[in-house]
């Protein structure tokens, strides 16, 4: 006597997170297709638990109203008005499974207890008492949750800031031990890099944990960083998909041998950052520490910070900041280059960051080389270099960044029409 | 050495719940305004606890979502979405408090244990505990709760029906001894009859529980029933005011002996009902719980009910419906009939319900008999007559409705330039 498979073999009887964003639940006949997908999912034999967006532009109308009584607002109540649209969301969402024929339950953040500290507007995850989803599933219910929203110890309703909600569903899906994770957006997947970019950029098939964060840190908006570091701290598999479409998507999860064959698996491009320069500065102790110390006062994010090998005793800073902090900046280092007495500041925002990402670059030298040597056969300046272990970026002049971005996309071998080591993975 | 009193003398330090409806709150000048009202009665030295609605137009806008997937939602779902129109609107007025330099917390139903049944959309006020509403007050905030909304036993959230928020701002004042409960509406208070059909209708300083009641139920849309079934009950001082005014409004409130000594205050008018008349009902045990029975089978609310003195082994019963359910009526009734052996069953929507209200009633012979005459004098037919102990009601031809209105309206002594007992309690 033989076994027989059950249709799909494995792949039935899993338990699945499916969180969907703002546009997947944009109007009523997306919700509609939510719920589809939802149910289908559940028929397959999968336990489902479905974390939502509010529909897209609800957040920003309640912000408006928010905003239209104040400029700074009191965090607890604005949690209190923010909190609501992924609450409609998740009652249309259970009401549109409810009128397909499924069975579903909806939970705010307090009713499954997803704990938070109580950083209004951007709080903390603590833990998730699943007892009450985990009783839902066994009544055999898709249960819906709200995204991005969460509980204080006091009882206080929390928001986890912008694409908490991704957050939440991999924080669910840690906490419930699910065997999937699945994010649906309005994309397929996870690009090499922009396709309005480079028309050759494709989708992955996988990305590891890491070479994902340093990408969502690079302004790729397909995930939000914090739900990728939990995604890897608990060895969530992650996947990104469409939720028009029925492309399998492309899995962020732990790196193995396949992803370290190939040297580069995307190409980042933020035209989001200035380049801040200041000329012979004192090569004393504490000089760094004053700029630095009196830009964080302000609370300006400083990302790339370069410095030149001091000559005669004097050396040149350079560094990158948001484009929105260039007025603040300059004021700052004006106070600054007086008291440390270095030369004139430069401030341009005329530049771009151009990164490579890869952990083929843990064990493979020269791709840095081989980056800079293809980035002056195209006539690209580099303006500030800096680099990570699975990463390496380039400061360029933003009217050549597009150049930039298209041909190391062919030289690392990304190209659709190119066959690297990544795509042959592919089922 | 005399005592000098504090300004307001005794009405120092007063514990106040103020509601607010939906256009109190309709926008963001208004939310402010809330806002202003609720920290001067603070600032006089009072304890003040604001209940608000969602902003006018939101419950619409949302069951416009709900039934745009589907005319049967689900109904516990249903409340998580219609929820969020308060939710919104007690985030606001906190906001809107903070900003302008006010303490205030807001608390959804759950988080100030508005428990109630598990009956979604209608479900019914069990218990409050109220002990979150007096931390927030002994910190010196003002508490701002969600009207309309509770939480069942199971952590689901409910709503309480249409005019929800009044049920629970008189609920609150009840749990928590309130002195005063104050109910912020677009008219200035209870009026004699509705100004638009009687110019001469005038407001009523004070009106008795049981005639709000008979009022409340006859269309007056001032005040929920439940609102002041609870009031009365627990007796708690329920004020109507307009929050766009200084005016004080109508107190309703124990009836006593001033109230007593006139015989009407209030005539209303309902429009909202059809005549349905079955002719030569056989006189025999049964047949009306035949014929309401039938109707309850498909909740079919009947009103009225007359049955005439049989003559001959036959009768007429006549009731009313309300308009929206003539069709199915006539359907219920077309096999009744059969059923019953009656004769043919007229149905007239051309009908209106004119009432004189007033605890006078009680203690004066010959309210009802001088209603008759004076509807007679002024060639009105009357079709039905019901009678309470402070109630008679009159089904009259439908385009004579507004005459019976301003005729009963002087006869009884109401019209503003008449000077009747209840205006002299003025102060």
């Amino acid at each position: 006597m033989a076994w027989i498979k059950a249709p799909g073999g494995d792949d039935v009887g899993r338990l699945i997170v499916q969180k969907y964003g703002g546009t997947s639940v944009g109007d009523l006949d997306r919700i509609k297709n939510v719920a589809k997908r939802a149910i289908a999912a559940k028929k397959q034999g999968h336990r489902v638990v479905v974390v939502v967006s509010a529909m897209s532009g609800e957040t920003n109308r309640l912000l408006k109203l928010v905003n239209g009584l104040t400029q700074r607002p009191n965090e607890r109540e604005q949690d209190v008005v923010i909190a609501t649209g992924e609450q409609v969301s998740i009652g249309l969402v259970a009401i549109a499974i409810d009128a397909q024929g499924g069975k579903a339950r909806s939970f705010m953040g307090h009713q499954c207890r997803i704990t938070t500290d109580s950083t209004f507007s951007k709080a903390r995850i603590k833990r998730i008492d699943a007892e009450g989803i985990f009783e839902s599933l066994d009544r055999g219910e898709i249960a819906v949750i709200a995204g991005f929203q969460g509980v204080d110890e006091d009882g206080s309703i929390t928001t986890l800031g912008r694409g908490g909600s991704d957050t939440t569903a991999v924080a669910i899906a840690a906490a419930i031990e699910a065997d999937a994770c699945e994010i649906y957006t309005d994309v397929d997947g996870v690009y090499t890099t922009d396709p309005n970019i480079a028309p050759k950029a494709k989708k992955l098939d996988r990305v590891s944990y890491e070479e994902m964060l340093e990408l969502a840190s690079l302004g790729a908006k397909v995930l939000q960083i914090r739900s990728v570091e939990i995604a890897m701290k608990y060895r969530v598999p992650l996947w990104v998909k469409s939720s028009f479409s029925d492309d399998p998507g492309t899995l962020c999860c732990e790196e193995d041998k396949a992803m370290e064959d190939i040297l580069v698996s995307g190409v980042a491009l933020d035209r989001n950052e200035a380049r801040v320069s200041v000329r012979d500065v004192p090569d004393k102790p504490g000089v760094a520490a004053q700029i630095f110390g009196a830009l964080d006062e302000k609370a300006i994010s400083v990302d790339l910070i370069v410095q030149n090998t001091p000559v005669k005793g004097k050396t040149d800073i350079t560094f990158t900041i948001g484009k929105a902090d260039v007025v603040k900046t300059t004021d700052v280092m004006k106070k600054v280059v007086k008291a440390v007495k270095s030369g004139p500041v430069e401030v341009d925002d005329q530049v771009a960051k151009v990164s490579i990402v890869g952990v083929g670059m843990r064990t493979h030298s020269g791709v840095a080389a081989r980056m800079f040597k293809t980035l002056s056969r195209e006539g690209v300046n580099i303006l500030a270099i800096s680099t990570s272990e699975i990463r390496v970026s380039c400061l360029v002049p933003a009217d050549r960044a597009e150049l930039a971005v298209r041909a190391l996309h062919t030289e690392f071998g990304l190209d659709a029409d190119s066959v690297g080591p990544r795509k042959k993975t592919k089922k």
